[in-house]
């Protein structure tokens, strides 16, 4: 009987197997947007077991297990790694049709070379073939990479992060780790005493006193030129919504003082300066060339009760309402018209968003470079095969699919690099799909150079650290 | 000539028709929120005609009518049964494509044996046949719901009913007919008259004077006791959408009392009285270990002119705007803050909210019970295939499909059983086409219980009264 | 090898052939929305190539040519037609999967004969193939018009206008070509100086000065009076979204006093303004029989640096944010109460808002004549095989199919009516997949009245200058 996961797995028709099997398998990575740890590449940690690599930290997972009755001892608790791989073995089996579900026997797959559905009756055999093969330095964290051909990585970093890992990786390891500036603290102005802090933690690591907007924003680009200088090409906006509001630097010199003093500030405060910062920040990344990610609509820490128990990214965040496309306009227009907007990719968490984002990508492209601004991956709840199919048909319906810069991993697991592989497998039938349905000429002068394009040329052209 | 509606209707593959036909057909039914008359089935009641069970009551019908160009008095007004009825038939034919055109050929097959299409043609063989069929006892309402294997059935009732039929019928029937809690009307502050009067027919029932808002608690309390005592192990809650706002409990006591004196609440006052007593009644749920329902999103009474004419419920609600994903969170956390969150179940109206409200149950799922909050099945303008295949993606994307406790009739009529069956032949359809893709294993290991439960045994298991 | 536009492009199965060619295929064209220039027609336009004919005013392609790395100087700049043209060859072969594709491809094999996938290689060949044809007497305006029965044409134009193109052609030009009354300037209040500038013209228009909100309704209305005769029984509005809100005449008076003399209003009185004037506009086409549209959603102007360089319908417009289900139907309901809602259209363009406003429609149709208000065609960025195919999926499965009014070209372009075509081929593929999946009965009975519903017979009953 053949496995689950087999050499034409989701590739449902001639076309599709003929472009993945030709133009995108076994493409090499470029991870521009992950979520890895670079001190455990640094280190180039190794697993003892599934139990520890798939569970220690995957919020994906332990949601699941909660939704399917798995008690929170089993996901963050005390049990031990085998009772927590248990637990998710039984979880596994009613999951399908999730993209976990996907996503576990593909990485027992490529990594392992186990074919099994996982469930308690595998469970077993797979915890104990899988977790001898992680203690060998073939699975360590650098092998695992290098297993996946990833060309580049770039992590995401807090302005204040001294990169030292990034440093040490420069020297040791072949494959370019690169950090992402991600200043979202900056404008987590809602507790007073943590924004007061990290403004401390912040100058502290430029070695410099902030004590006015000014000098945040000198902070900043000081900060922005050191990772540029360790090949930083990108940088990364985690937000609920775009902001914008009518400003004068007057007013948000005075506003960012209130912060410093402790002091709260109110919803037009608030606008204010997260415009005025947001501003600031994406002419940094106009002015040292490089590609600015937003990453909108997601809604964090829902549950109280959990996130005093155990902190943020720990499984309780959703999606957020629609965007305000005015705002959005708005933020992007004034980058524009002083023709300050850098390279920028739109991601959006709530779907009901896909059309008006696509349009809005188009708004500003001027015909200075291809796609100059584009709309990014199905991302975090949509990275999956529903959500990628939408993101597919819209893209391709209101904007230009052949130009998509492709998958990004977004995560912080060392098993997650098949998630390309899964992407690409669905682009391929989709794409496969409109060809056999004769929507889509059946031409490889056509269908080449997109798939190869949506699979690993686009990034590489688009990104300037990987040229 | 195979009739339109045959053994396979809708299993579009041969795992589609293994899946229903082996694990799914005809299994029981749990009901659990329907709006049954309960003094009908007490009363057994037997129809003359088709024209009078079909039209009599049923709003999506004369919209559908209108819609069509049918005048009023062959909806609502003072046209025979049988000049209904041709007029119905008539419509028939245009609604290709929707569910009601679907509805009515499975309903004429099931109960009647009649495979003919409904048209001008037809009617009048059509309407002498089923309506000779009615008149005979085995068609009385209690004989409609023994016939399609009913276990039990949850009306839908207000507090403030004494529940008289209920009771009757629990000596009297040996299907369990509960009732369900909706308390809207004391959320309906629009009219202070009619609330007042409201109230007061609420305090009547409970044998005492409502002054205040902690003896309108008192009483709803008592009342959602006495729902217990017959049975009652629902609640449901009909909102255009969540409510939250921060308030303490004086400043509610005065919004109550302004109530109580007839005056009107502003804006600021309506959205913390609601979220008071909608906690209040959440807590009581939670109390007793009940389930709570939300029905969130409709828009009603949109045609002043006919409300004028025929009141409420007569076909002229719709969709509302997107749901406040921050409200509902901020609502949901705040029971959940002091574990007072009792098994909920979700649906929305309007689909641009399909994959945040599936995101949202996760954030309250905390493993003390699998699928504790859970997103319910696509509902009224939703409840249709279209409607119904979303629902199932969106759902097995984001959340566990397998956990889903399926379909709810929601319906006024005693011949719309058949909507589990239509739902049950989606549903199998749904999971049939991906194990054909492969993305689904083909193993009755995991799609036997998966149809079984989603079709019956979830349902059996989630809600403590079926057990 | 078969070409890419054939005989069969798009029908997948055999159902859907045969629903195309004995149903569909051929049939007239009403074109009862577009913006064709009623000057050019007059004038019975010669185009000297294909690059003037396709690049000289369709922002559609520009937008795609930027978005693809084209400069302005090959858009909209001061390129040679050929030049443009070979940009357009260029960007052509990147557009896989996007409308623009397959239209391209359907005007080369309509009008020119050519079935050359266009690219580099094809373009030059392509280019002095069709502009020797377009530069004979059968490819003038008039000639285009006619080679594609279309039976009437309703061009979009402002109550100022003098129609004197539309005169000229009465006598001249066998296919009636009438006027839309589109009043959207009255609305546009954010710039006082053009408004003024506006309403002075409007006032010229009519010979009388507009000194009041009193007199600018008697303009208006001797303004659609005089479009009356001229033919016109259609009225469009632009709206970015409905408008509502309480007002008194008196407040209205002096808000439009207040604009008069060229003074800001604020948020509150325009909104009362635009509530005010559009229930006028409304009122004036139901008291003359008219049907009124609603293009709602747009979001335009969003890139001012090229607003400043080019002005408006240049390629910088997008999807807004969903609508206010409240407003629009409080808005349809304050004329419905009266009585005085006229046929109406309503077309969306953020697709989250399909299924809120397919409801909505249903919410005033009265049964006074079928489809009273009804859902238009999918629009602008929607008008594509994914818009369409979402569009009918949505209209069937919560209104009526078979009585949509179907397609509109709205278009500049005089080779856009293969659009009718590409729709059609859509629309019956859509059917023929559900009819074969079983879903809808195989009878012509049921599919011929459809099929020719939505091709062509309901737009020729549903509006009175096409019987």
């Amino acid at each position: 009987m053949k496995p689950f996961i087999h050499d034409d797995f989701l590739l449902g028709n001639k076309t599709a197997r003929r472009l993945y099997h030709e133009f995108s398998e076994g493409r090499p990575i470029i991870d521009f947007h992950c979520h890895l740890s670079p001190a455990m590449i640094s280190d180039d940690r190794q697993f003892d077991n599934l139990g520890q690599i798939w569970l220690e930290g995957d919020h994906y997972k332990w949601r699941a297990m909660r939704t399917n009755g798995v008690r929170e001892r089993y996901c963050t608790g005390d049990a031990t790694p085998y009772e927590k791989f248990e637990k998710w073995a039984e979880t596994v089996p009613a999951l399908i049709g999730n993209p976990l579900y996907h996503w576990t026997h593909l990485e027992l797959a490529r990594y392992f070379d186990i074919y099994d559905l996982l469930s308690p009756v595998t469970a077993r055999k797979v915890y104990d073939r899988a977790s001898e093969m992680l203690r060998s330095m073939e699975f360590s964290t650098r092998s695992l990479i290098k297993k996946m051909k990833v060309e580049v990585i770039c992590t995401t970093d807090d302005p204040s992060d001294n990169l030292e890992h990034h440093l040490k990786l420069k020297g040791s390891f072949e494959i370019p780790v690169l950090p992402t500036f991600r200043p979202d603290n900056v404008i987590k102005t809602d507790d007073p005493l943590k924004f007061i802090q990290y403004i401390g933690k912040l100058g502290e690591a430029a070695g410099k006193s902030i004590d006015s907007f000014e000098s945040l924003v000198e902070v900043l680009d000081q900060r922005h030129e050191f990772f540029h200088q360790m090949g930083g090409r990108l940088s990364d906006h985690g937000l609920d919504r775009f902001y914008y509001a009518d400003f004068d630097y007057e007013e948000v010199h005075k506003i960012f003082k209130k912060l410093l003093k402790g002091r709260g500030i109110d919803t037009e405060e608030t606008e204010k300066y997260r415009t005025a910062i947001m501003l600031e920040l994406c002419r940094m990344n106009h002015k040292r060339g490089w590609t600015q990610q937003f990453h909108v609509g997601a809604m964090r820490n829902n549950n109280s009760r959990m996130f005093r128990l155990m902190g943020p990214d720990t499984g309780w965040d959703s999606i957020g309402i629609a965007q305000d496309a005015l705002k959005m306009s708005s933020f992007l227009n004034e980058l524009d018209d002083t023709d300050q907007l850098s390279q920028t990719i739109l991601y959006n968490l709530n779907p009901a968003d896909n059309e008006m984002m696509v349009a809005m990508a188009g708004n500003f492209n001027d015909g200075s470079r291809p796609v100059k601004v584009q709309y990014g991956a199905a991302w975090w709840f949509l990275d999956q095969k529903t959500g990628m199919e939408k993101h597919l048909k819209d893209l391709s319906a209101l904007g230009i699919l052949s130009r998509f810069v492709g998958m990004v991993t977004d995560s912080r697991s060392f098993l997650s690099y098949p998630r390309h592989e899964y992407f690409r497998r669905i682009a391929c039938n989709f794409v496969a799909e409109e060809v056999e349905k004769g929507t889509i000429p059946d031409d490889d002068g056509l269908l080449k150079p997109l798939i190869e394009g949506i699979s690993y040329n686009n990034a590489r052209e688009y990104f300037p650290f990987s040229k």
